[in-house]
């Protein structure tokens, strides 16, 4: 993959990316770069970046980069897809981990895989952890991971292969998605169940948060299942604020068929139609679990 | 607790108990009856149980055993209530392990507690599996659990602090609570993230289950989040629709309190007003970590 990677958003994913590389044998040069000092200098004292520079002087890094890692929330993926356009050439490579992959691609089939321009790579590591940051990361996030691709041609550029090879080293399967698939079965497998602990977590806080009885019984009543329910509450609302921005149609449609479903099921407490729900969810259960 | 109890239903709870009474050192003898043989002898090779009786002849040895503890669904427990009542006497006492219990309660006001009649204690232990059967019963089932307990008189018969003495033993806490209350916070903490579960995996099997690609992304896609927010829809109809039929109201409340909880944020994915959602759902989960 050459001699040099840029990442850019050095948190939990941009840090992992550098440590992995560097546990796997990547011996080139790995530069950080983002909005925060702090981060940067985390990053730099874990190994996973060799230096860092400020977000202000990082196109003339970018311009001698092989391969640029974008690695913040999308919205931030968007504005840098911008920003370093005109500063690329043909022979290098954007590639991102975005969470949403429909506005990215849109954006880079106007800005990349161009004559002149360098190639943009759509990719998403579905790995992660309740908080962010750094301090977090470790070169060992991506095993058995699944890291997708909604790659924007049929023909592989070699920086591209280079880069799914790194991946597959840092123990990740891949699947390849087109954008706006891999968009809804996001919605339905990782942003609904977010939002939905979020829901939950949120309604419990408002029942029972300023009432000291009632908090102290949730506390000790509460069991696997609230803690598991509500876990993704405690998710942080700068990385959901992007996803719910940028894939807001498919997340309204899932949310309001679960809405339309937990009603079903609340006149039906007493009917048949519970044992149905029952049966649908059991196979559901089964077939993961097998 | 004198010689001789008698456990009606030797599932994972029952059976659990018989095994934490033996593993604490309860001396006395140790019957099981319930409907199923092959359950029956299973929890007596375990040693959960000592020997067994019939459902059909269980009335003679309820009527000499010291301590019957009741631990079927909802619905069965109120049956054996109806049915025991009349040939137990004052210095017998009944206890149960039911999920909900403003309905045996009731019951247990006209049928127990009276000159004559035998004690009875409202018992629910929070523990279990998402499997049950005498199978996976073991004595420390119990230990940090919750066993809650929602007394009919404020004056405690020797038995009934005897076996709070035993539940003790067991590993569990315990907390007394008022029935209508138990029911209403165990729709919150316990029935409302079981519907959900099960709505959620049912509407996933309902999009997913018959489509082959789909199935296929998702088991590929989905991660801890998927994974945890549906694990609960691996539990058994059987349990739930006595729950469902013994607590209806409050689970309807709770279940709709968080469809309107889900439309407004789906009205709000693009608003500030997600930004507080996440805000009160990081405070519950805050408070839950401490």
């Amino acid at each position: 993959m050459g001699r040099r990677i840029l990442i850019v958003g050095t948190g939990l994913i941009g840090a992992s990316v550098g440590l992995a590389l560097r546990a796997n044998g990547f011996d080139g040069e790995i530069v950080g770069t983002g909005p925060t000092e702090k981060t940067l200098k985390t990053a730099q004292e874990m190994g996973a970046i060799d230096s860092w520079v400020t977000r202000e002087t990082a196109d003339s890094v970018a311009a001698k980069s092989d391969v640029i890692l974008l690695a913040g929330p999308v919205m931030s993926i968007l504005d840098w897809m911008q920003r370093l356009a005109p500063v690329l050439g043909e022979h290098q490579m954007v590639t991102d981990v975005g969470s949403t992959k429909v506005q990215i691609v849109e954006l880079a089939r106007k800005l990349y895989n161009q004559p002149g321009k360098a190639r943009f790579l759509p990719g998403h590591p579905m790995a992660g952890k309740e908080s962010g940051g750094a301090a977090l990361a470790e070169a060992g996030l991506f095993v058995n991971a699944m890291w997708l691709f909604t790659p924007m041609d049929r023909t592989q550029h070699a920086l591209e292969t280079e880069w799914r090879g790194w991946v597959a080293k840092f123990g990740a399967r891949t699947m390849d998605l087109d954008p706006a698939r891999h968009d809804e079965m996001c919605a339905w497998v990782s942003h609904l169940p977010q939002m939905l602990s979020t829901a939950l977590a949120a309604l419990l806080e408002d029942t029972f948060g300023k009432d000291a009885t009632g908090r102290e019984e949730v506390a000790a009543i509460g069991g696997r299942a609230l803690r598991e329910t509500t876990r993704l509450g405690a998710s942080p609302y700068s990385m959901w604020r992007d996803i719910a921005l940028s894939n807001t149609e498919p997340i309204a449609q899932t949310l309001h068929a679960l809405e339309q479903r937990l009603a079903h099921l609340r006149e039906n407490l007493r009917t048949p139609e519970l044992k149905e729900e029952f049966r649908l969810a059991n196979e559901f259960r089964a077939l993961r679990d097998r």
